[in-house]
């Protein structure tokens, strides 16, 4: 099947990756189908709306049989690129970005980390998680050329100044772990996750919307 | 300015942390005023938005001045209880969670980790970023009852069986870093933060979106 993947909702392609990890936890015990409920249960995402997200592929699950496990997961292999690996480069490996280095992205992931950048001499020369840490000054020389995507684990008041270098390397996308909003231009992706804003959020909703779902 | 609040919408409600915490910023700078178009280009959100969500609470900017910021500021914190502080417990004392555990939240936030769990003997009976570690076997009797909030930097084989013990000693909320998806009651709140999950997704949109904001 060949469809225009900019016509899918933003809402829907953000769930896909959750898709696409449970079914191949469903497939690896055996599983052979699934049904929304079943799906919805696991995914944490309501039936109605998982079989709206389906639809949008053109898989349409059966009545009372559900969907094909190992055709769902062969789709979204193929939807997801998991075949093509994207490089991504780490700046900053303090606490975070040490996790984000252990965490292992290649298990369940196209992407992979293949250098990280700080400024602390005593890491620099070493690897954490298997990638090698270069100092930050020479970002414009050792970051490869054809990597699209970083993670900026570093404090807010460097972030910026970073961002601007990593752009006129050529990055097209950051995954900002940082307190810092990053002023960019309109053709690079910022996703941000604060983690102060999202604990104060749920503070937040447990004291005003308690009880509901 | 009294309003039920859970009339604000969940998205609107999502933003406010992110405006209280410019708007602080704004007020120690000596800024007294703040347009909706300033707003906007600081916590990147479009300025539309902007205003519908400060008119749930009755700010209405005025046109040509904008907002009073110590007008804003002093509603914010009260909507978002600032001077009350939500105790959280953290449990997995790993990378991410001593990145949480020195993360400096009380100075933006209402909120205060108070006390951390792990199983790692050499990390029992240390302070981590200030906030003691004690023995996940005596969950029970060192949580303090008066806590509503559990931030989880665990592996993910052990995050069921840790959410069912914390939901037994009243927990109302969880910040679940890991990339299990937990059961719960209704009753209980989650916010699921995937690093493999948010990542994939980034490299997902780049690849589908380019160019769209």
């Amino acid at each position: 099947m060949n469809l225009d993947q900019s016509k899918i909702p933003q809402a829907t392609a953000k769930r896909l990756p959750l898709y696409y990890r449970f079914l191949q936890n469903l497939h690896a015990s055996g599983k052979q189908r699934v049904s929304s409920a079943e799906l919805s249960d696991a995914v944490k995402v309501d039936s109605a709306t998982i079989r709206r997200d389906f639809s949008y592929f053109g898989a349409l699950g059966k009545k009372g049989y559900g969907y094909n496990v190992s055709y769902l997961l062969s789709f979204f292999r193929k939807t997801l690129d998991q075949d093509e690996v994207t490089k991504v480069i780490l700046i900053g490996v303090g606490n975070l970005g040490t996790a984000f280095l252990h965490y292992n992205f290649s298990k369940n992931n196209n992407t992979q980390i293949t250098i990280a950048f700080d400024v602390d001499e005593s890491k620099i020369g070493t690897e954490v998680g298997g990638v090698p840490v270069y100092h930050l000054d020479t970002l414009e020389e050792n970051m490869p050329g054809d990597t699209p995507v970083a993670i900026l684990t570093v404090p807010a008041p460097a972030a910026q100044s970073i961002t601007d270098r990593l752009i006129k390397k050529g990055i097209k996308g950051i995954l900002n772990f940082t307190p810092a909003r990053l002023n960019v231009p309109d053709s690079i992706r910022i996703h941000h996750i604060d983690l102060a804003v999202e604990l104060q959020s749920l503070v937040y909703f447990l004291k005003h919307y308690q009880g509901e779902s």
